[in-house]
């Protein structure tokens, strides 16, 4: 059943928090945005029954995640030793305050996350892949995937992708300030938010970069969106 | 065998990498520099034998890290529906700058990670859980513990914390500019690294904070080790 843009995921069991559910939100343009933000996700999977959880750069196309598949992870290779698909939960995370209380009890953070559950399953197509190749360039440095050059037959049979699609998914929201006790509103603590961001800073030529290459504008002006 | 605080963590079939292992560390004082900079971990263990990862704090005392374990998780709670102990591969990421070679294909990050496999068990005797709640909050701001209500009985029983001892780590290291093809080096493409840092603000003060309650030191002067 084809669903529009702006309806929300599906809460499933997997995706309904047990604690702090007022947190928990399915609205489909939130988790694009949150998403979108970052490019680095933790990707979590199961190898001999264990869990195991690389750090590995995404980018989102639509309602699909691009993921780039190499972490080590040979599940992930799809090598034939192993199913094609592979059952995976992947988690960006923002964190945007420490949250001060009088109590320590009531410390806590401000950040928005996005966990997604679901099969991953190779890219092999060679169009699929170059275009998923294009964004995750693209999602990291807008602009980028045009000013480089692209990848030949042989660099895109050595790059592992795998796509994740949107289905089972939520966010998780904490803002505003600390919830002290009302008994604790008199105490000589100070209380309130400590702001935290990821920021971008000054391009660093290479070291054999040929004098009167340029800094290009997608980088001088690079912005999360 | 006792070992001294500078020998490595011996390598494990699951810490030694299939992809990349020169970048692979085990030095004791590489990890637990990489872990002190942080405070949020991504925490993944099997349920229902699927992979779930949810950010979450956490802080190093010696060889042992406390997580803050009231992250929905029941079988982090031990709750006697599940065993006490649960296998966990918690990982550390710090990203330190987008990689931008000539090619698409030699893109990279620069970053530091540290992955802990283990079993996490629940603290449940007041000393040692006080003890971690102490160091969970003087983990994220240096100093708080002490200037903050300390959690009271209720509070603390409310406060689900989990230990996870660092016995089988790894640290996994990128540094340095992009390592184009000699026969990319012409390309007119722009070439080097964007920093990318994590910073802390400006204190915020809670509306219901009282008049003349000064911004404490260690939040003016805050930074990471």
């Amino acid at each position: 059943m084809p669903t529009s843009a702006a309806a929300p995921y599906d809460p499933t069991p997997r995706t309904v928090p047990t604690r702090a559910r007022e947190r928990a939100a399915y609205d489909r343009e939130l988790v694009h945005r949150i998403l979108d933000e970052g490019y680095v996700c933790h990707l979590g999977f199961v190898r001999d029954g264990r869990p195991v959880v690389l750090p590995t750069l995404y980018a989102r196309v639509g309602e699909r995640l691009y993921l780039h598949g190499s972490t080590g992870s040979r599940p992930l290779r799809g090598t034939g030793e192993e199913p094609a698909g592979l059952p995976v939960c992947v988690t960006v995370t923002h964190l945007d305050a420490l949250v001060l209380a009088r109590s320590a009890f009531h410390h806590s953070v401000n950040y928005r996350s996005v966990v997604v559950h679901g099969t991953a399953t190779p890219v092999t197509g060679p169009a699929e892949k170059r275009e998923a190749l294009d964004a995750l360039v693209d999602h990291v440095v807008p602009g980028r995937a045009a000013d480089s050059r692209r990848a030949d037959a042989r660099e895109l049979a050595a790059t592992a992708v795998v796509a994740l699609d949107l289905v089972e998914v939520s966010a998780k929201v904490r803002t505003g300030g600390p919830n002290d006790e009302a008994r604790d509103l008199s105490l000589p603590h100070w209380s309130g938010l400590l702001p935290v961001a990821s920021v971008h800073g000054v391009p660093v030529p290479s070291d054999d970069l040929a004098p009167g290459v340029p800094v290009p504008d997608y980088l001088t002006a690079y912005a999360r969106p």
